[in-house]
């Protein structure tokens, strides 16, 4: 019995066929690899089904939508906190995970290209989670990979995953659920804060925003300033921008504030260092100028940016934001795997 | 759709609201920090419901009691046996497992605090159990934690679950199922041989022992003894406790042996080792002087200080005792997720 | 309730009785050790099991045969590839797995013997799958195990699912599903290709092919022949073997071509090798020559010496390949779980 490989397709956005499954759902066994593959209309059916997974996490904890199906978390460097949400997405969906985080002592490191992994993983599971330290790697495995590629983190290049549910906290905390996604987010200011040269987090949040009709604030020290091509990028659909060394003036407008942190090590000179970073620094004292229905951002982990006493305030929207995305992966798995 | 977070109430015995329950069982919710927090009440409860856990996996192996529940396994220093243990009790119980065993590379070495970590957490699992290398983290985790926490191991500090599987294996093997649980162990004489001054596991056994009638007798090179704030906190409780120096003496009469490794490091002079430490050896010999109905006990992992001859004799109890942790950590599980 | 622990039996086909299970099939029980303890009758039970298994994971993806039994995947060494392997084949049985692979962190290397280390896991798992740099450490993980062993490599002695795995491979891809196995590997002729000195891989295969009526070419550099005791074992039982330096005689009658890696580190003299090279790597142009119903295999990972353009050719088996693997794995996993 000579059986004949289905023949890949090349291109990320090919058609997959997992496991037992003929599905024809409009998102089954595409790739998840980088902001700008979305429509909004694409965002708004993400954040649907996120808020929905919400609802029954709420309601039931965990259900078998996908009861059988495996994920391979393939991460060539460590991220507890990706790796452990898209493990408790996979679980709270009933499914099971293949963990691989040792991949600098495995096959890798004996030589195999990410294709060749990427091909073998696929015959064990259904779709494929990939961090990895080199931009473009997702692209690379989704044009080999027959399975779904998500990715999540490819060194300086994209993490769409984080990106979403950053935008999915903003609707959840700030918007009206009963109004389309574009009306949420319309009028919203968000400043971004910190370091803004070198934060991916923030430059995709950023190019995502630019779909709607909101007003962005960069405040960063000077040496940290946004990049002037993402400016220009976002300027060009419209969208205003203004850029701050200081969180002042920019803060009681703010109804989103996304905290990044001011590391030491991208300062040559440490006197300026000192001079900036407590300008960085968000504590009970920053957010009274605050408004009061606002929220407060920040990816984590954090290392003092945000002073612990801000925990309590229920503007202190960052472990919320956590849970936020586990919904957005558990929407994403369940979309690419045929059951949304 | 402002989301205001439910304000965490500090303290290890808050009550706290794990995904998609509403449960009000006695132990729902609550953490797992210290033998010290245990009633004789408490106690009971538990080996009951430990003892229900290992006729069902008699049964059936498996089954569903905690289906659809995660647990964070969150160990900031490897021991694979507590590590799998957990793993398995949740697997026993059809729920499903989140491993975080590389913190050393992972989001802790950027920095982030102990409440940080398990504040992401417990966003996507409904239970944490944590092994950390400092004493007191249990607690300062479960005091940020909204789910419960179970204390794995903290440094010199406590291993709650350890002397746990400690007690119900004195129990299941030598107790009385018919009678309560302070009259299975009353009248046992239980001996502790080999390092009693830096052995977290005999401090916190000997505690729980001591809320019950039994006699104590510490066997140990003279620079590993007991230590005397243990041996007061005990003499308080009106137990009789005896220290010697070999085992020949106190052997005849000992209804639990419990054995702990006497470590070469622990001796500034090496002659003084080489000169005790085949007394704290035990072999096949050494049980001749023992009782027919005793057991002998140790936690593993042994270098030699059983020697392997010893574990075809029935009152060999140490690979049983594994088992019985195992069973004694999926009654904790149950519990503290409100279905036992 | 003094409980007796079973006394265990010694020998790898002890008849073992995991958790809730009082099975009587065939295979219930048994420890997988070696190619060598299989006979004909076994290889064709094995073989059916696995296609059933690929039929049953094309019609439904996963299924419950093994919900609630446990798998400690014990690997002193990684490999990523057959541990995620088993993993799956655990998973897609609806199945648990205890994931143990910082063995080097651990109780083991506190000293624990590899004999009390599997008796601890056997306290939590209904199956251990064994990776052992050492050889011979499966048969003493039998020896002391209650619960069947499954030797996933020890060092340079028995890899027997790959084995297996092989020739199910050969099996599937050129056999007649309507004959019995012998008659489905009658008149085949194997090339081997590259390290057949050092190659486990290969030896293995040779082993189980020779109770067969195959042709078996060996084609490689005259220091890494195959090794003269295997030769002769195998002429023993009336097989054809060839050996040649060049696969070009060889190529044109071979049914299936067996392809190892050629590692410089094997050669003194780097002229030498710099000489050899070539003639072992496999690319569109070398299968011109070959039938067009052959297949070309490969236990990665590869590092070259099968060029990424043959991957196109249908004859490329070696991604197909590590799926069968997962068939085996399956079958074997349900096998000595007493449910096929």
């Amino acid at each position: 019995m000579f059986t004949q490989s289905p023949l890949k397709t090349n291109g990320s956005h090919s058609s997959h066929l997992p496991f037992g499954d003929q599905r024809t759902a409009p998102w089954y066994g595409q790739d998840i690899l980088s902001v700008k593959q979305f429509t909004v209309a694409d965002l708004q059916y993400i954040f649907e089904v996120a808020h929905e997974m919400r609802e029954m996490v709420a309601r039931v904890g965990t259900f078998d939508l996908l009861k059988g199906k495996i994920l391979a978390n393939l991460f060539y460097e460590p991220s507890t906190r990706t790796s452990s949400s898209f493990t408790a997405a996979m679980e709270r969906l009933g499914g099971s995970v293949i963990p691989i985080s040792e991949v600098k002592y495995s096959s890798v490191s004996k030589g195999e290209s990410l294709p060749d992994t990427v091909r073998t993983l696929e015959c064990y599971a259904d779709v494929i989670v990939l961090r990895h330290p080199e931009k473009g790697a997702s692209a690379i495995a989704a044009q080999y990979a027959r399975k779904p590629i998500i990715n999540a983190g490819d060194g300086v290049g994209e993490h769409p995953t984080q990106a979403l549910l950053d935008m999915f906290t903003i609707i959840e905390e700030l918007g009206n659920p009963n109004t389309p996604i574009t009306a949420e987010l319309d009028g919203l200011t968000v400043t971004m804060l910190g370091d803004l040269k070198y934060g991916r987090t923030v430059h995709s949040l950023a190019r995502l925003l630019a779909m709607f009709n909101v007003k962005l604030n960069y405040v960063s020290p000077d040496i940290l300033r946004m990049p002037e091509e993402i400016i220009a990028e976002i300027r060009e659909k419209g969208i205003t921008q203004t850029e701050y060394t200081s969180l002042d003036a920019a803060l009681p407008e703010t109804d989103v504030l996304y905290v990044t942190r001011v590391q030491k090590e991208r300062f040559a000179d440490l006197d300026e260092y000192e001079s900036v970073r407590n300008a960085f620094i968000i504590s009970p004292e920053t957010l009274q100028a605050a408004k009061q229905r606002m929220i407060v951002m920040h990816p984590l982990p954090r290392v003092g940016e945000i002073t612990m006493e801000v925990d309590e305030d229920p503007r202190a929207a960052y472990f919320r934001q956590m849970e936020y995305g586990l919904y957005v992966r558990m929407a994403l798995l369940a979309m690419v795997l045929g059951k949304a």
